[in-house]
């Protein structure tokens, strides 16, 4: 019999890990439902076919297919079993893949039920996914995705709206943050300032490694794709100096007849005059370069970064922890054109993995079960039952020490399960008494049964 | 473009499903919490030589097999690769499967986890599971399991306690059930007295079927093993006519000098003797009959069914939907050898369908969002937004209409989505105004925000 383990890159969650996770998806689940977001769950299982060129080559690679049940191989022709011929087989033998994001399976929900829902849809989902990444630490193959996706208008309400539901959750998380803000029409204007339109997603992606490479190795790649030195200083004023304010940014894009870039600028106007009587827990910043791995939006792009300029948060190295952004045709790939929507997502494992590191769990989340009750012989296990279901009534989570035993093994029970009170029952002269030991302060008291509600509740 | 469809056998979950759900799965949670149960979550691939030899040999051709990533035939030989050699093949290409129950995760994250875990430990997980079952209506390929389990005691109190987690859940669900209960060693015992521990197998299928084929043929199929005069009518009396109690059972099999059976009634005894001074909200039966399917169960046997002798279920044809027992060496498979354990598990997907059919969700739980705010121009779209706000602030689940349109057009997307309220925000002379509107009754007032909080709080 072999020692079991775990396939690699997937873990178990002990009760503890289960805890702050629910912490997390709680607190992102209550600000989703405050905004009007309705939960929706989609199968694991998917249809190839629906899969299948959505995620680009090198994501296609990534996702894990499911065996045909039964005999898989029955109508395959013996010259298609080559050893070679994986790439050509796989779909033959495997129809059904398993959910490798949120956004593809909301794009079908949303084409499959389009006559019964009510547009503008907004929707929250939070369930996991599956990727075969190369192994390696910190990289998971499964895990949760949280996703919430206004679709079916164009209003910048909703942006702003998604900039309110990441402010309070991080708000909530009691972690401090910096959400950035762009738009992608203003990096499609500054392409065009910089008279190379053509070169949008190079440009973009050279921009977009400042944070890893320097601004002036950035200015340096510019210069060698043939940007003018024109081009150059628009760049490095506008995206690195931060040297003009919206106003300013947009008769920059006016005086040089850039109506993209003009647009863009319109649209993030639009948002921020929502939130001007918004009191914002976290640095809202604009950031020109933000473009988020070139990915699909066509409007505003979000991305939420630690706040490492707080003291007690310095010690933080993790990327981006929450992002999104405004799209067009998500759903045109099964049919439908000309749905306009915004979405966030919550990178769930990097915050859980930055509060463990800040102690940001509160207390309160680990401690599910309240007391143990301690007994000593037929009469007090009997009279622990009945206790036990007089404190669960008051929605007090219980436990029984479940036979008699000595008083010593059953508090090393209680505190390797780390539990703060244990009620130790005892029969006196035929009555039962109880005390309550605080299992931190190690204090013990006789107490009444409604006292100990009150001090279990 | 094709149609996107879902694979056979899976479904989506629209809001109000979601809801339903939750309402089901947080209903149990917190009875398990009250308990002293806690989570674990297991991942949903598992290495296939975890699940191999576990399910039987029907059960494991209902493990889906997840292809190996990357070039899977790369190792395999020419020689393997036969069109009529799927079944030899599948080790070596899928390495991996889904997690087909919770059971089998459980015993290997207890074998894993055993030096970290504090005896007896009391888990509950509550997560899908699939099997690659004949497409037929009301069977799913993709279903959600919610098992509870304490292990590493032979104490009879947790046999007590899933009798009352059982008891609760349904009372909170507001079903009326019939909570069966038996023990395997009183089977082991029927057998015995019948003269033929041999045929226990056999015996106790043919008993189980009852319900189906009826006790005389029943009977007739047990003298046609072989069973002796005496040991039909012992079968009959006590199973079928229910002619004794535990008191006359165990005199019968002390009697016989049936041991095992003696053991069975005076494990049941103790159960009760926990429960005397519990008032049970739905009925508990002993039925000595009860075998459920002649699965891994050593003591206790536990099953619910609806209880249709109550008016408004008479209509309700379902079998069991929940089911536990006492079983030993779980773990054994997996080198943990002598843990006993109980366990229950809730038929989520049964108790959906039963709940829906008798009209038993609760309107509150698909209320989510309590108000649409309706605006006209950009003042009130603005003091729409704000009054979200103050609203969400106070946990109250708003939307917003996310541009001025007419008022029969905002109107009309608030009852299709089925809106308790909405709030009007008009601009008189330059003042904002709110109406609330019950979307049910039709009327209409004006309305200050401290009113408002309180309306739809």
């Amino acid at each position: 019999m072999s020692k079991p383990s775990l396939v690699a890159g997937t873990r178990d969650f002990s009760p503890a890990d289960v805890a702050r996770r629910r912490y997390i998806f709680d607190t992102i689940t209550r600000i989703y439902a405050q905004f009007g977001y309705l939960p929706i769950e989609t199968p694991t299982l998917e249809k190839m076919s629906t899969l299948t060129g959505k995620y680009g080559n090198e994501g296609e690679q990534l996702i894990y297919k499911v065996l045909n049940s039964g005999d898989f191989l029955s109508k395959i022709k013996p010259e298609q079993l080559t050893p070679d011929n994986s790439n050509n087989l796989s779909p033959l033998i495997a129809e059904k893949g398993l959910r490798y994001d949120l956004t593809v399976p909301f794009a079908r929900y949303v084409v499959m039920n389009q006559n019964d829902l009510a547009f503008p849809f907004k929707r929250y989902q939070i369930q996991p996914v599956w990727r075969a990444e190369r192994n390696q630490a910190g990289r998971y193959r499964e895990f949760y995705q949280c996703d919430a996706d206004a679709i079916g208008s164009d209003s910048l309400l909703y942006e702003a709206e998604i900039l309110q539901m990441l402010d309070q959750v991080f708000n909530l998380l009691k972690l401090k943050v910096i959400i950035r803000l762009n738009n992608r029409k203003i990096l499609d204007g500054l392409c065009q300032l910089a008279g190379a339109p053509d070169l949008f997603a190079q440009i973009v992606a050279t921009i977009d490694k400042a944070d890893k490479i320097g601004q002036e190795a950035v200015l340096i790649e510019l210069k060698n794709m043939g940007l003018s030195e024109q081009g150059l200083t628009a760049i490095q004023e506008i995206v690195f100096d931060k040297k003009y304010n919206l106003s300013e940014l947009k008769a920059i894009f006016e005086t040089a007849n850039v109506e993209i870039g003009k647009k863009g600028v319109d649209e993030l106007n639009a948002v921020l005059a929502f939130l001007r009587g918004y009191n914002f827990s976290n640095s809202l910043e604009l950031d020109f370069s933000l473009a988020r791995g070139l990915s699909y939006y066509t409007g505003a792009i979000m991305e939420v970064v630690v706040d490492t300029s707080i003291d007690n948060q310095k010690s933080i190295k993790m990327g981006s922890i929450s992002g999104g952004g405004r799209y067009d045709n998500l759903t045109a790939v099964f049919g439908l054109p000309n749905m306009s929507g915004v979405g966030v997502s919550f990178g769930a494992d990097r915050i859980f993995d930055v509060l463990l590191q800040l102690n940001l769990f509160p207390d309160s989340c680990l401690q599910t079960v309240k007391a143990l009750l301690v007994n000593f012989d037929e009469a007090t296990l009997q009279a622990a039952f009945e206790l036990a279901g007089k404190l669960r009534a008051q929605n007090i989570a219980i436990d029984i020490y479940p036979k008699p035993a000595k008083l010593k093994k059953q508090l090393e029970y209680a505190q390797k399960r780390n539990l703060p009170f244990v009620v130790i029952c005892e029969a006196k002269e035929g009555v039962i008494n109880y005390q309550l030991k605080n299992m931190q302060t190690g204090t013990q008291e006789s107490i009444n049964l409604e006292n100990l509600i009150a001090a279990l509740s």
